[in-house]
């Protein structure tokens, strides 16, 4: 489309600056005739000391009307754990219905890994993003006493496992490896694994031209670190996802320069993007910190909205700059993201 | 005590080669005047072709009356995924309440790693063994069909979670550096995360020596990869030590040499040790296992049975063969159980 109306969250710690360096290097790459509107909202922990709220249904309505959202980073040492991450992160990944949680694993040449032998990494993973344990279902008896329980439930449905894992064979299948990783742990967890494995296998039927595996979680971990290159495409469960894709950009580059798109492929609400990384209070308003994976979560909102090429620019952009950072001195976030910009719009 | 009265079980795959080398070294370790009864037992897939059973009640009568289990591996291609490992390995989990699961993670001097730069690695991770979603709660309803749903249900107790705690707590005070670290994921499964971190801040009043640290399960992975010098003892919930600790071995010289012990701490039941590394059927029967992850877990079965000069003495022995290792021709699995065997024995 020739117009992109931005909702931009840029949130608490280090959300702020380098979300900033994102719409820099996202006016830079977009041509003249691409009309970009922005609105920016100020979730996160300072709304939340100030209203007690986290996220409105008005909210809700407000940000349904963009065609994307950009965020940095929701979390703060000042607000209680879970609160804005269940009031806001996963409400939002929940009520615009954010099934696919795309995360990109690339080691870009030149980036240090702490993996011995420079190995070669080039993955995707598609994780569940609105079903298993973070649906919230569980909860507490006698609280506080030594007869406490406390449950959590994993859900999971047909229609939710098939819909993110038929994603997962689409996006398979248009690369060039076309290798498809279940990662579960259907040997203990019978009951959803065996929903997981038998949806994927019937959903392989389909895509004949995708070459399948099914690793257990635990093992997937092994191979992360010993053998990350035969990975092409995993589809998994949104806790499996949250802890693989953590490891797969330490693994990868670090998570500052990990991307992610909370997407929406129906488009009956706007996906959002985000980097992996979290608020990083400890280094906030200090320029220190890299805004590549927020300039690549970008590059993954314009591919999202059509705009391939402008997306593939972005990428090569942060490529190039990553290539050249052991000869660059040390810069801050916005030089960073200035060197950026200037590439995509060279 | 000066007997040993112990229960084998040598599994599938790899199991029966690698047992053959633990009962060599616990042989040759053990002083004249302890005695050694040991009695073999045919559970897994064998036993399950046969006659369809995993675990009866009368085998855990039988079980029940030997001091300890020493286990090689459990698990076959063709018995249907969750059959072995819910029908007998976890049956055996929670019927004897092992619900302290150690798993030592050391990176020892020689040994190959996939980090870079041979970073110190050296903690234990205290895995709880009977709660969380390893319970079985759950199940499925309309299977197979669009409208499939299927649940898992973590359960956590204050007494189970508080019991693992103060165990590890102990653990903890009795290292040098006398660091407990919590992983969970609190900021999303709030309710068990709530109940693990108040009781974690309790128990800790109790141990005013003990420095503690709280890091997010999908943290801890990137820190396992980058800085797992960080960790000293780690406390976790049931599914997060089973992922946590196959990415630890894999960083501290593989699961070749990861071993385990599920331990009941009352001695109510006899603890169980067992290599992390499964059956791995694929090179079962070529004398091609190191067996060094169950001489390993022989040594942690002998200090939990009060013998801790033996169990340094086979742990100094594998360290000893693991440094020469270099230098040594490839052996095999016998080659290796002698080898250590004679330097226990010497
Ligand atoms: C902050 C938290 C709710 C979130 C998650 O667990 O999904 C984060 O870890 C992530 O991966 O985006
Ligand atoms: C085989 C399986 C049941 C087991 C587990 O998940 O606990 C294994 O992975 C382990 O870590 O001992």
């Amino acid at each position: 489309s020739r117009s992109i109306n931005l909702a931009v969250i840029p949130g608490d710690g280090i959300g702020q600056e380098v979300v900033a360096e994102g719409l820099k290097v996202l006016s830079a790459v977009l041509p003249q005739d691409v009309k970009l509107e922005t609105k920016e909202y100020d979730f996160g922990a300072t709304r939340y000391h100030a209203t007690g709220e986290t996220l409105t249904d008005g909210d809700l309505d407000e940000l349904k009307r963009h065609d994307a959202i950009l965020l940095g980073a929701i979390g703060d040492p000042s607000v209680p754990s879970g609160v804005l991450e269940r009031g806001f992160l996963l409400k939002l990944r929940f009520a615009f219905d954010h099934h696919v949680n795309l995360r990109p694993s690339k080691l870009l040449p030149g980036v240090a890994t702490p993996l011995a032998g420079q190995p070669e990494i080039d993955f995707v993973v598609v994780r569940e993003g609105t079903e298993g344990p973070y649906t919230g279902n569980g909860g507490t008896i006698r609280k506080g006493t030594e007869h406490e329980v406390a449950t959590e439930v994993s859900v999971n449905t047909a229609f939710g496992v098939e819909r993110v894992v038929r994603d997962a064979f689409a996006r398979a299948q248009a690369r060039p490896r076309k290798k498809l990783t279940l990662v579960h742990k259907n040997n203990v967890l019978t009951f959803a694994g065996h929903l997981w494995t038998n949806i994927f296998n019937k959903v392989a039927e389909e895509f004949p031209e995708v070459t399948t595996d099914y690793i257990h979680v635990d093992a997937a971990t092994i191979y992360l670190v010993t053998d990350p290159a035969r990975f092409d495409v995993i589809v998994t469960d949104n806790l499996f996802g949250d802890i693989i894709t953590d490891l797969a950009a330490a693994v990868s580059g670090g998570i500052g320069v990990a991307a992610s798109g909370n997407i929406n492929p129906s488009g009956d609400y706007p996906s959002m993007f985000e980097p992996v990384h979290g608020s990083a209070p400890d280094i906030a308003g200090q320029g220190k910190a890299d805004p590549s994976a927020t300039v690549l979560s970008v590059a993954l909102l314009l591919r999202h909205l059509g705009h391939e090429s402008e997306a593939a620019r972005i990428e090569d952009a942060v490529s190039a700059d990553l290539a050249d950072r052991g000869g660059l001195p040390a810069r801050s976030t916005s030089e960073i993201g200035d060197a950026l910009a200037a590439r995509v719009a060279g």
